[in-house]
């Protein structure tokens, strides 16, 4: 998995950043429509990614307030923060595999990140810390694939540079609290062979060179190392692709996490799982981050100023949310007292929908800058002090992150206990 | 590497047999023309391939008298009965190997198998033979690829039944006498990761879709198995891909025996060495070896008829030769005594060239049967009794090469005195 992003028209988490000449020939965007794809993501001119239409175009499904409420009973924990605002919006068979959890079958956890950049920003840490909730929640063990391979050959970075960004990736990662006893994080270039390596070759041999080209729009000019990566990311949905963690079971299911532009790959993967004598993984799919210019604004992957690191200092989170984060508020205090912010363009009140987890604290902002009681400038300061914390929170987590637990992580080692 | 054959017009070593079923879209066959790819090989309707023309067409070197004086000088040995034939009649690169080695540099030697079949022929001997050959004159380290990968999506045979066979199939290789302190043979289902798979994400980021169908003729509805294949076969061509035996050496040579269908693969890999910084790997090429029913004869991969197998009795292989060996022979004795044979298309005597060891005995032949001396019958039994000696060693070379010994030449290890 992989892409990540810093992407388009939305930085978002899973998704690959695309400047306009990485687009491959067959990935023409088509005019007056979205695209979304694990390398673009693109909304209508002007516009928002319409994600319902995009559920309508994947074919999954959306995740209803019963299932949350089902998710809520079943874990015994209120659902997470980006389950009761939306940001995870869309699933594939949640319910078959609450069903199977309900009858005391478990499952793991697949999720992943493509190593690109040196520093993370908020929006790449959205899946991991929404997957740290669910293996708190349901007592699962959970993988996570590097892929290193793939950003090298994207990227066209080396080898060496792209192993290099998975580690400290993984350090990155590490600091979202995940527990040890029941994560395992693998780069590519370290994993794949064995097992992992024969489910690759089964599941390239269901899938023809037509059909990936329907799925991801590669062309005749792209290299064969792409058009060999998607059955590297479908491998990990198999749990016999991890023998030291699940023998030769072919029964065990698989729950994926991730921004719904890596939709096409599993897509690809559950229409191959029942050939192979497999459970379709179930995904369950997150909306996208926003750049801090706002959900319809060009985001340039270069311009550090589109997105909160979690390498930014304090005074730079400040600076870069007054100063860059789209405002829905008013021309004028006179008219935003009467009129109220817009606050489906409104950045900073966005942000704070995904990382402020008092409900009624938010509820309340909402009330009072939608009606204009509140300025852009208090809404700021909020953001500023709930991003704030939570940079300083991951700072401080990852600089607890020594090599020797990322070796920890990064050992293909038996889990003892990672159903318990 | 990688096909094998039983193969169409022409049995033959190290290529695919290619049932007209198994041609893929792209592969339509042109009219009146032949051709000559890792899954098919076919001459020009009712003929022979042509050698030269093949020549012409892939770009390679005819490997001439000069070239074999020089490795008979080089080496200190009477050139193997393959060179002096003729059944290894083309190279790339050869001079700069022997070069090299002049000047005192080593190289490694590189060929492999694609496991599709329980029981070998002759024709697949041919190139471990001459390879034995190469690494006892040259005094090299060999790597051998069983592509257990590449039959299991090209046969569609399961992932297990193809690594059985890639075992068989090693033991019937170590029969022919490799040195196991200068010998390590892999198969991709064990051997691809690491180091390996860095080499083919490389390689597979220089080669582009179109490149590639170019090259083999796949099509858009091949699974992408087979498009992703190319980079693994191209990857033992560089030493680094062994980092057990070569370390991380980019500046070690390889020489790579095999049979001519095979040249696209190393066309290929060639092209992308020097952008990886490796040396272009040089080939030693043989023809392939002619079915029993002669080199025109139409052969079925299925009839047994068509080959002698290692697994062949005594009665068996005689019975093969007097039945069914196409023969160069005339009608009636009294026409053949007046006549002589017609060698050019004689089986029989095509065999003896292959397998028969000493020069003048065959130059004997040679005469007295083109003369019309020697009669058929004659020749079949020369043949027969060579024949038989080559099967019978070999079943008792194989039936003493046990599972350790397999294990000891698959074995991921060093090889400390595999230049000297």
């Amino acid at each position: 998995m992989k892409g990540k992003g810093e992407a388009s028209a939305a930085g978002h988490p899973m998704a690959h950043k695309a400047a306009a000449d990485e687009l491959s020939a067959g990935q023409k965007l088509e005019e007056d429509d979205q695209v979304v794809n694990p390398w673009t993501v693109t909304a209508k001119e002007g516009g928002k990614i319409d994600y319902d239409k995009l559920i309508d175009k994947f074919g999954c499904q959306r995740l209803d307030e019963k299932l949350i409420d089902r998710i809520q009973r079943l874990t015994g924990r209120t659902p997470h923060v980006f389950l009761r605002r939306g940001v995870f919006f869309a699933h594939r068979d949640l319910n078959e595999i609450l069903d199977a959890y309900e009858k005391g079958e478990k499952f793991y956890l697949y999720t992943g990140r493509g190593p690109s950049s040196e520093a993370l920003h908020l929006g790449h840490l959205v899946p991991f810390m929404f997957t740290k909730y669910l293996q708190d929640a349901f007592k699962v063990p959970l993988v996570i694939q590097l892929t290193d391979d793939e950003k090298c050959m994207w990227k066209n970075i080396s080898v060496e540079e792209s192993q290099r960004l998975a580690r400290e990736n993984a350090k990155d990662i590490i600091a979202c609290g995940f527990d040890v006893t029941r994560t395992f994080i693998f780069s590519d270039f370290d994993y794949v062979g064995g097992e992992f390596y024969k489910n690759m070759v089964r599941i390239a041999k269901c899938v023809t060179y037509n059909k990936v080209v329907g799925i991801f729009g590669f062309s005749g000019e792209d290299h064969i190392g792409k058009i060999s990566f998607p059955p590297v990311q479908a491998a990990p949905s198999f749990p016999n692709s991890f023998p030291h963690l699940f023998k030769d079971r072919k029964d065990l299911r698989c729950l994926i996490p991730c921004a719904i532009d890596q939709d096409p790959y599993f897509r690809m993967t559950r229409d191959v799982a029942p050939r192979l004598g497999h459970h379709k993984p179930a995904l369950i799919e997150s909306s996208f981050f926003p750049s801090l210019q706002g959900e319809s604004g060009k985001m340039s992957a270069s311009d550090p100023n589109s997105a909160i690191y979690v390498t930014d200092t304090r005074s730079s989170i400040k600076k870069k949310i007054n100063k860059y984060a789209f405002s829905g508020g008013q021309d004028s205090i006179e008219k935003h007292r009467e009129l109220g912010a817009n606050l489906e363009v409104d950045i900073p009140f966005k942000y704070l929908c995904f990382f402020l987890d008092d409900d009624e604290e938010l509820e309340d902002i909402r009330q009072k800058y939608g009606n204009g009681e509140m300025l852009t400038g208090e809404v700021k300061m909020k953001l500023t002090q709930v991003l704030t914390e939570i940079v300083e929170r991951h700072r401080v987590a990852r600089a607890a992150v020594t090599d020797e637990m990322v070796d920890a992580f990064m050992a293909v080692r038996p889990l003892p206990n990672m159903f318990d």
